[in-house]
């Protein structure tokens, strides 16, 4: 039994984050998995409270000043926040959340939250295809982008990578089987850490 | 690939520190184990450069002087040293060398060493048994112990578990299988480690 913690994810779009989070589940399927808060409004199919919390912009802006997010940005007008409350619920109870994060939004969360809640209940791993030239040939591979699409997702994922050396650990994804490996051996460590286990663990 | 680095194992005798070693080998089989130095004579069927390396005291004390060592105590007149040389040689090389130093010693290695070293190139992982009791319990089964020899060692053994919280890791030894893959768990996790890695990994 080891205490709850969040581990942050990041890494541009294309270097298969949600296919680790599934991965993930294998091993540890109690895991959480953190939902965003957003305006935008919901697409066909999209659930409330599955794939977002629906939030008007009055409520959004009510909790940005409560303080009930851990991260938030503004995209295009629409607002995107991570919010603060299902988190500390998972460590209360000693779970473990996962938390897909962008590069601006772990800055946010390494720079608002105490140093000590960090060090106790916080990991970040940043998820990396093994170079930008194939994280192109792969998403050219997908068909699914228009030349202007393509141009702008690399620009991104560009300055994103960027980013890498402000994580605890990297997980270059150039063979899945070996990254699931890896984001699995990095969550088993993070439940062996010393701040999170207490011993002796029998009477 | 990954830049190299050291695992120092901590933890009282009757852990199951040197099991845990062993089953580390078929996940790692690269790995390299510290040999210590001693000015004590080796005991029969002992061999110089496999169990460890014989010094004289001339040469153990020139040693000292020479800061040949990362960390070294006097037991009971003889002296026991971890040599630095094979260490450095190991992390230049890229690869991962497993350390069994006592509690002593592993803090004189965190004062002796720069933060930066530690940071890039040591881990600390304590191994306990689930209690004290069930350690006691697993030495009487033994049936190798004295009466005297068992007090001893279990007074050594609850001095050595205070000092869990040093370290950045605890696995507690309850079921084998259990302990190892924990163990494991944390070597891979170090090789994903940002301080060890670089990007991109292919040009």
């Amino acid at each position: 039994m080891s205490q709850g913690f969040a581990i942050v994810l990041s890494g541009p779009s294309g270097a298969g984050k949600s296919t680790l989070f599934h991965r993930l589940k294998e091993d540890f399927p109690q895991l959480l998995f953190s939902i965003s808060c957003t305006t935008r409004p919901p697409r066909p199919g999209e659930k409330d409270g599955v794939d977002y919390h629906f939030y008007s912009q009055e409520l959004f802006h009510h909790g940005i000043q409560r303080g009930d997010f851990l991260e938030y940005a503004n995209v295009h007008g629409n607002f995107y926040g991570t919010p603060k409350a299902p988190l500390l619920n998972a460590i209360q109870k000693g779970r473990i959340m996962v938390l897909d994060i962008d590069v601006q939004g772990a800055r946010q969360m390494r720079t608002l939250l105490p140093p000590d809640f960090l060090q106790d209940h916080m990991e970040f791993v940043f998820v990396a295809p093994p170079s930008l030239e194939i994280l192109e040939e792969r998403l050219r591979k997908r068909g699914t982008e228009t030349p202007e699409s393509l141009k702008r997702r690399l620009e991104n994922a560009r300055k994103e990578l960027e980013a890498w050396p402000e994580y605890q650990y990297l997980v270059v994804n150039d063979q899945l089987d070996k990254a699931a490996n890896e984001l699995k051996a990095i969550l088993l460590a993070a439940t062996c850490k010393t701040q999170r286990r207490t011993w002796p663990t029998t009477p």
